[in-house]
């Protein structure tokens, strides 16, 4: 599996939290998030959020930016969150003029993207839940999500809409939950160009597999179009660096993105609040990611299976072992 | 909505843990059981386990019982998860002769159920699953998964599957784990008589909505066969009895059941460790049921469907406490 | 027990959260905070934010709009979290200037609040703790807070310190994060004006039962100096309002409260994110404690004492729903 | 650091489950669990239950078994959770004979461990506690385990008495749930032979990180006797084998073992319900330990104190990867 590393643009800016509103270091400019980018070896993409880094108005000039800097355009995520007028949801607003203006940023955003080159965009519907009960029209939410989705999908067939799911937050629950709620609204949709950028996160989060995840969006029609890469102590969405919490599961879940063939990016998603130094952020990451790669790659391919088809949990605890740190 | 009370035999028996292998309380007889539950008011229905209280060679004497202690066979599950054997595995085992084994009990019970005359199984695949990183091919199992519940579906179109679905336990990890994996499994089966039997407990141990999950069902080719009914912490399958811990998410709950028409049983599944008197925890469960039940009907519908098409929160509170305990 | 209910300033102002950094609702001064507060019958004390909405400069007026509005200053609490200075600890920052300003930040809040008349602070070391592995020398921070904490107690020992601790968030991990290590540090001060004010909402996060927290908070020191009060789904600090998820362990809270003889504020502690009409917000919270609070009054002592004996949990719960909606 | 393994017998005996009550694999007798522990290299001490493996009528049959093994005792277990009888609380209950007999218990297992030469006996309190609401009464239960503790260390203070704690299981909530309850505990009995035996997996199954647990222990008395190792998903008790799940909090923890003179035991207990080869187990549980012992043990302690006092996150994670598999 050839890596190729790409990053949101935020991981190297500053961030913030519903405590310290104002973010933890101070503000950056794209132009100043991109040098820092640029300093790390081996990142060769940058995810934009489309509509907010990138618009009609600076397309240009960023898209430039982005090159000048030696970095290809990975994702655009259309700007569906940050808004206060998203907060009662997009797709399945009770307001058709906020339906509409969802729809819009997605096929907006897709335009971009085919104009970028990068064809495909990741829309994350976090807003579109619940949080008190009997809030929500649980059905009509669906039918919502399918035609809004369906409607964008055929803006244009050539651009892969990826959508992510998180349990929660900022909803104490959404609908598009997991990676078998994104399977269901993907199947029903029943377009192509319709998949998942699994966020590795929100799988732990949602007391999920990694592996299983990537295992299941290969197996149900071949859904797994991005992925999202950050580490967390599974019961919220901490978005610390990959690797910093978790190891064994990451070898694994590189060892299934061989296995189904996955080809796409491998982009950070990291929210470094406390971290002044986001070079190192960045450097720390990659390092990671070849090392957890490297075990999996100095897997053997016929002793996992063996081990998987047995179902022996102490040799598949010994291959994993040995990958880690040799046989000592 | 027409309430049918019924609740699995055990309930009224002595339950064990890993601790305490012996039980609590002291081992009872399945017509000591049935005596029990036949001194709780409203109970009509009694769900056995096929293989266990219910075999070939018993199955008159059983059956007569049930009807001389007044009540009807709810459901028939098939043991497939009390016995080591299945301790690696059923459908997905890799020894075929595992995996016929278990088909066999699912199609055994699928004839007693059409004999019993409640024509409905539902199969638990506890042991299908994982505990440790990369001891299982998640892709194999799920062709084994859909392969063999098509195999059983097919044995008689006539008698209803109802999968039940659990996170965890007896495995860290289930492959059918969710509301959404079980309608997965059921659409990629396609066939009409297989569905989900929807244990609000293991809903709620998922950070589902016990509300949402029937809605799903309903919305996904009305796949609700069946519910079994207990109540938890939210992070473990505590099996305590209804309303015990949560009661406005059950209100809302039998507002969904209503909403979307369904008809079949509401049977309890509650472990009673140390209660001693299990006719108590009958009364009690059914004395909480119908409290939500009541409350759920006391709410306004339009006034219900208006808040949920605002999002209102503060509507929805204020009417789940109305609905609950008046207006004061 | 006297209900004596106050709110958190905020409740009634605009929430963010960290994707939507501006807020869900349109800002608001503390004096339309105050005006919707005033709407609330029954509410009778406000909780300020030293350093924030109350200074050395505005003090006089803000004191005089609260009595104008027909408030109680029912507590100060300094503000320690919302400047990103803060974010790499406060009592236990590295760096002895951030220290410093958080001792004086502390101790002017406690000469605030004497002046005022509330005559008690509650500090929350939300920003000590740690995130990554290996990030933090555990003895030392707890060396740092022990003499802290001491130090601000000693500046005024009429004034009452609370502490409130949460287990995560903003870190993913704090130092003083249950009931149980609130106390530890309160005994190792060892001072008689420092207790805990227990947030509940962080009891249910953490997995504490409310109702023991608050024996616990009485059992070691009559440590219980004031109340936040919230609700959640028990694995995210939600700020719900009360009663909108739990209901029984509300009811026990309540009985406890009783029975160790708490005669603080009833305080509202509630991110309305996206709640419109904030009246509503307090109106429906207060309605809720009402109802909760009856119920826990209807509870027959000598039947409780008699069934916490026993441990008989079908009689308790038998109480509590006869509590709840009477005998049916 | 020297490092002793120990493992508690069961890890080399059949396991079960509520759901397969007679065991995964077939029974064995202490000797065939002897048999196949010491066929793991580097296992010197074995940890057994005392009125269960050992008691008066056999004691001197199993402690030369033990010896003819190769084996010290490394720790005697009191059984105080096995029987049903238990099941309503030990030191807890409201029967003063279950008092009594669980004291009886604790002091019967104390005098073998002298007599046996280990002086440490481990008390775990699973079944004090409760599972629904208002069912216990917190501030009894709490008297009753200062008495009952104290009353059991004074009877031998040469005897060291290790509690451990877990917040659930078999109760859905237990008194002694937590790192700091235990404290508690500890500093009111007040014993210089009253302590805690730390299991790690009911650590982290409590959102404890290991090290600051063991970090806790020292500082509050140097309560830390022994250390029960195994490893979980968070959110459960799994009790999988120690590094099969997480990796660098387990180099924390030995660097924290290492930093604050920890010099007891290092003591397996897993519950290997699948795993056919005991043996294995074993050999992969010490193969696992030693990797990660040796990794903290690599780790600079200069640049390990300077990074956690800065909480440069981003180094401690580097010097973290760096220990664990090279510079690379």
């Amino acid at each position: 599996m050839k890596a190729r590393f790409s990053a949101v643009a935020v991981v190297f800016g500053s961030t913030a939290d519903r405590y310290v509103l104002k973010g933890y270091t101070p503000a950056r400019s794209l132009g100043e998030m991109l040098d820092d980018a640029a300093k790390v070896p081996g990142l060769t993409g940058i995810e934009l959020v489309g509509g907010w880094h990138l618009n009609d108005a600076n397309q240009d000039a960023v898209v430039k930016s982005i090159a000048d800097h030696g970095f290809e355009i990975s994702m655009l995520i259309p700007e569906l969150w940050a808004d206060g007028k998203w907060g009662w949801g997009t797709l399945t607003s009770a307001d058709p003029a906020i339906r509409s203006a969802a729809k819009d940023r997605i096929r907006v955003a897709m335009d971009l993207a085919r104009r970028v080159g990068c064809s495909r965009v990741s829309p994350w519907f976090g807003h579109d839940g619940y949080d008190y009960v009997l809030q929500a029209d649980y059905v009509r939410a669906w039918d919502l999500l399918v035609e809004g989705l369906a409607a964008c999908a055929d803006h244009d067939p050539g651009v892969k809409v990826a959508v992510e799911y998180k349990v929660k937050e900022p909803r104490t629950h959404a609908f598009v939950g997991s990676t078998a709620k994104a399977l269901l609204l993907a199947q029903e949709v029943n377009r192509p160009n319709v998949g998942v950028n699994l966020d590795v996160g929100h799988a732990l989060l949602g007391y999920e597999s990694m592996a299983e995840s990537v295992a299941l969006l290969s197996r149900f029609g071949n859904r797994l179009f991005h992925l999202h890469l950050n580490d967390n102590y599974r019961s919220w969405d901490d978005d610390m660096i990959p690797g910093s919490v978790h190891t064994l599961e990451w070898i694994e879940f590189f060892y299934w993105l061989s296995r189904t063939g996955y080809d796409g990016w491998l982009s950070l998603d990291v929210f470094a609040y406390r971290e002044r130094d986001k070079v190192a952020v960045g450097r720390e990451s990659l390092a990671w990611l070849r090392t957890l790669m490297s075990a999996a790659e100095r897997l053997d391919r016929g002793q996992v299976e063996a081990a998987m088809l047995s179902g022996d949990a102490m040799v598949a605890t010994r291959l994993l072992r040995e990958a880690l740190v040799g046989k000592g």
